[in-house]
């Protein structure tokens, strides 16, 4: 998979890139990490990259030709690259998404239908709104990553291709994570609980020492309907449940 | 503000710290950042600060000690430090926040909430899941910023403490954001446009360029109504509307 992202602050990725799981999955060329600083793209003497709004009001707004030609320029690039190869070019065309506050709320599920692309080009701006040619002509996706405000859209585009890489054949390699488990089912985790048994006089539950797998299966499974019942009970809504534990988390409710 | 960071990667965070904004507002002394690689509490010899969890399966969990005893060191330096000013101590105890995909899902409201405090302690973690007695005995919040899987709590981390820090008095300073109105009345934000006027013949609405602002302000509240509408109905239940604009969506809805 090819990533790029245009951004005014390419440094912010450097470490985040380069560290961890997402740098190693780039030294296995598993993925292909590219930050473009869109600024090199504006045509005018000074490189100026935004403006101020018509209609007035305060902030600047990000203008639509240096990122018309970014964008423009890693489309064209793919395209030779992909009518040298074999010849599905057609199912390959890359998606650009615009990272902001007014998007499609990112979710698991995006995650694992960008992790089938080839190509991804993210746009991140910073401070300033996007001309709304940017979003209504050049892109394919728009994502937010929550319901708040941020200084820019490279923390959200970091996000993303987190959740989006570690997807990837190969990068979680034989490495099962704990962090995997949450809302690949819908529900929350059951809580974990590691050595030493007793930490100050608080101690790991009995069934976790008991070596009794399915009395420990029937456990987790139950603190993690519990918990989410608890803290994310609109999740239950969705969540794959049999008629047995429906019944039982009723009865929980009702208590 | 002072902010720690427990982090297995503190170089993560250098670049995304040191620049932009968040940069800016530590060098204005509106913000202290540290980034506490939590490894180095580990009191083993192999520092370690994970192991298998108990009752098996796959993964590994951070350790109950490192943590505690990081967390702890924080704590204790901040109550020196209180003691010795003024004598609200009391009410200026830090907030230990674990960042996990259990916790409460981060918005807005929180980060308003936060940006009140004068310390936060972050705890990041990497692959594994937290020993559970982390989150029983030692933190005070535990965030989540949306319902995806992500490698670690650092890129999270850094979303909060963005829209915590930019919240700061003095941080943005008198520059009003575009990213700003998001949100803040319930809505999504309306259109932008800049120069060109007309950009490959796609052309900026004509009532921005009328200089009329009383219909400029009609036009951008429709559509930030318009927009939410479309995107994320959802929004809307919670909005601040007058009856007209209540009237006015209805019959767009039924349209």
């Amino acid at each position: 998979m090819k990533i790029d992202i245009l951004t005014l602050f390419p440094a912010m990725f450097s470490h985040v890139l380069g560290d961890s799981i997402l740098g190693r999955a780039a030294e296995q060329q598993l993925v292909q990490f590219r930050t473009v600083d869109f600024r090199k793209f504006s045509t005018n003497k000074h490189q100026t990259v935004d403006d101020t709004p018509y209609g007035g009001g305060g902030g600047m707004v990000l203008k639509p030709d240096p990122i018309f030609h970014a964008v423009e320029s890693m489309l064209s690039e793919s395209e030779m690259n992909s009518t040298d190869s074999s010849g599905s070019s057609a199912d390959s065309k890359p998606r650009v998404i615009l990272m902001c506050p007014q998007g499609e709320l990112f979710r698991q599920k995006k995650a694992i239908e960008l992790s089938r692309e080839q190509h991804l080009i993210f746009i991140c701006g910073h401070y300033e709104g996007y001309d709304e040619r940017i979003r209504r002509y050049l892109i394919t996706d728009e994502i937010s990553i929550g319901d708040y405000v941020l200084t820019g859209g490279e923390i959200p585009a970091m996000a993303v291709i987190d959740a989006v890489v570690r997807l990837l054949p190969g990068v979680l390699g034989n490495q099962t994570s704990a962090w995997t488990d949450s809302f690949s089912d819908g529900l929350l985790e059951y809580p974990h609980y590691t050595r030493p048994a007793d930490f100050r006089g608080w101690k790991v539950p009995d069934v976790l020492l008991s070596g009794n797998h399915a009395e420990i299966e029937k456990w987790r499974r139950r603190q993690s309907l519990l918990r989410t019942l608890q803290k994310r009970p609109e999740l239950l809504e969705q969540a794959d449940l049999s008629e047995e534990e429906r019944r039982w988390l009723a009865q929980r409710k009702w208590e």
